[in-house]
């Protein structure tokens, strides 16, 4: 639903390549449907990380070293547990984070640092749940997988294999996405040579809005709004009519269908109940249809958001934890960038187009 | 010292008009040496924030509602104290402000949030001073305008009216500089319609860095590793040799002599002690010359960090304040930018260059 009015162009990056013409969507050149078919999480954090050369660095186990970095350092604990505590889990994690830069405080970023940040993230977002929901929290479980593990922190009780790896798969087709409005702002973070903390927090707090992280839980309100599928129609001819935002729809690079929509389509019909699919899978025909009528020189297809949300959904998230889960899946991309921005080392400072009036002199005012 | 390496446009602003090639600076239109010599900072905020025609709106009078917003709210008291002690206030000012949307949790940002802002965080900053340095914070006096009472808060003695004057002149001529990177990142966070405490912590964090907020410590650290005015020359000399970085000179937009720099100058000698201001004023000179022998193509000039720097130590505010400071003043153009961006209303992703591998099958690994 919306396109850059300004393109402009940040810098190289050789980490996520987006072909929008056609569809393709490839981390460091393997192709996103490969990935998914065939890696885990932390695979994929080690790829994004090292590049494809050093998928599995010979010196180092992504999988092992994560799961020995997942518990909270004592000062990190101190800050959450002063938030008020219906702090939504999304402003939580953005502010600790914020904090955590007594551990990461200075410029250049390292992979040391990377680790920590991808391996606690999940525990500050389950911590901040509990937190928000009154609940007790649930401790790290090193036998666990990344996002099993994840899972089994929000609810206390251990996923079924099927839950975990459709939860994994999103996971791992959230996890970067070139430089969204959230990369974007952590690397002119960086580009000031200021620290990890810093650039992270500022990435938590571009992916919070509804036009970034914030879509998935809009798409399931849209959903719940209509309530049945015979309703679907006459739903989004209102909304449309009332000039009403669909969400779930769009994508300012993609000219065809995003190939992480077409996965998440999907995986999550094989999740779903039956009758939460159809309704979505319906919302989605109408919806496609009034757009295509609406424009058709601007034709949309559905996004990442739309069959996420129903995915998410479907593996029992609730959600308050959409938006933070986008984020979590997005640490290892963040951290890729943030690695790579420091390699590359430039300032980032648009020179901006002045559109107000000409030089006066106080005496000029009205 | 930085040029940036890929120009982008993020849109227009009619807020701070800066000609470059000129060197003229302007607040809605209003020269800066102008602005300087008639207003107080208030009046300046209020000008951003509503522009020339709206400088004293009939209805609002910014400084009694500045004077009136100044004590935090219990909820980020608790933050703040929870915060490691060590936490440099540049840090701990990030966290908070994060955690400040407790109050400021949705889009679109208000003015009423933007003046909360701007009136609350020298109190914030005066309270992570006190707390890293191990000092009884001290609270806002109401007798005070908005740096007076700044300055009050830090020292806790009433400030002479010369040394409020001298940095209420820093704040204004710090207080706006178009889309700098800390304000670029602000927009991209509210171009997702995110909330106003997540767009000013991710200034926040930008401003941090040394290329940015971060270089008037830097220079006082050139400064006192030089000594004395003979000293000046050769440890230039050894600096450049050795490929060392100059802070205080450079600037990505202006081709002559930033006017700030010309201002700060001239303020900075009537509250320095005589001698430092002589050992800062040759330094200048030599680093100027040195600087144009080395590449007489891309002539530097003194920018705002040198005799910043300067009088931010001549009016006795430590160094662990000086980028809290440059923060403080620049709470006013941010606000505005702030406001601006939500009127422009445009999502901001840059389309980057991929320069990656072309795409492969998972067998194609090496």
């Amino acid at each position: 639903m919306t396109r850059p009015s300004n393109p402009v162009g940040v810098g190289d990056t050789a980490i996520t390549g987006i072909d929008g013409a056609h569809g393709v969507l490839t981390y460091h050149g393997y192709r996103i449907e490969d990935v998914v078919a065939h890696r885990d999480y932390e695979a994929v954090a080690g790829l994004l990380l090292w590049g494809p050369r050093h998928d599995s660095p010979p010196d180092r186990d992504v999988a092992s070293e994560l799961r020995s970095r997942r518990s909270l350092p004592p000062t990190t604990e101190q800050v959450l547990d002063a938030l008020p505590k219906d702090t939504p889990p999304i402003d939580g994690f953005r502010t600790v984070v914020s904090a955590m830069n007594d551990v990461a405080r200075v410029y250049p970023p390292t992979v040391e640092e990377s680790l920590d940040l991808i391996a606690r993230s999940p525990t500050l977002v389950a911590r901040l749940y509990h937190r928000s929901n009154g609940t007790r929290p649930v401790e790290p479980d090193r036998q666990l997988g990344h996002v099993a593990n994840y899972l089994w922190m929000v609810e206390g009780i251990l996923p079924t294999p099927e839950r975990a790896r459709a939860l994994e798969r999103y996971f791992i087709l959230l996890a970067d996405h070139g430089i969204s409005a959230s990369t974007f702002a952590l690397r002119i973070v960086l580009s000031t040579r200021s620290d990890l903390a810093s650039a992270v927090s500022a990435a938590l707090g571009a992916l919070k809005g509804p036009l970034h992280g914030g879509a998935p839980p809009e798409v399931l309100e849209m959903l719940d709004a209509v309530g049945s599928i015979d309703q679907v129609e006459p739903w989004i001819d209102r909304l449309l009519e009332e000039r009403g935002r669909l969400f779930g729809f769009g994508h300012p690079i993609y000219r065809v269908e995003d190939p992480r929509a077409t996965l998440l389509r999907k995986f999550a019909k094989e999740v779903a109940a039956p009758d939460r699919y159809a309704l979505a899978r319906r919302f989605e025909e109408v919806a496609l249809e009034r757009l295509a009528l609406r424009r058709p020189d601007h034709r949309l297809f559905t996004n990442v958001d739309f069959y996420g949300a129903v995915l998410l959904e479907a593996v029992g998230l609730p959600r308050a934890l959409f938006t933070p889960t986008f984020a979590l899946a997005r640490t290892a991309g963040w951290s890729a960038h943030a690695l790579e921005q420091v390699a590359q080392n430039r300032l980032v400072r648009p020179p901006e187009r002045y559109i107000g009036p000409p030089p006066r002199t106080w005496s000029d005012q009205a």
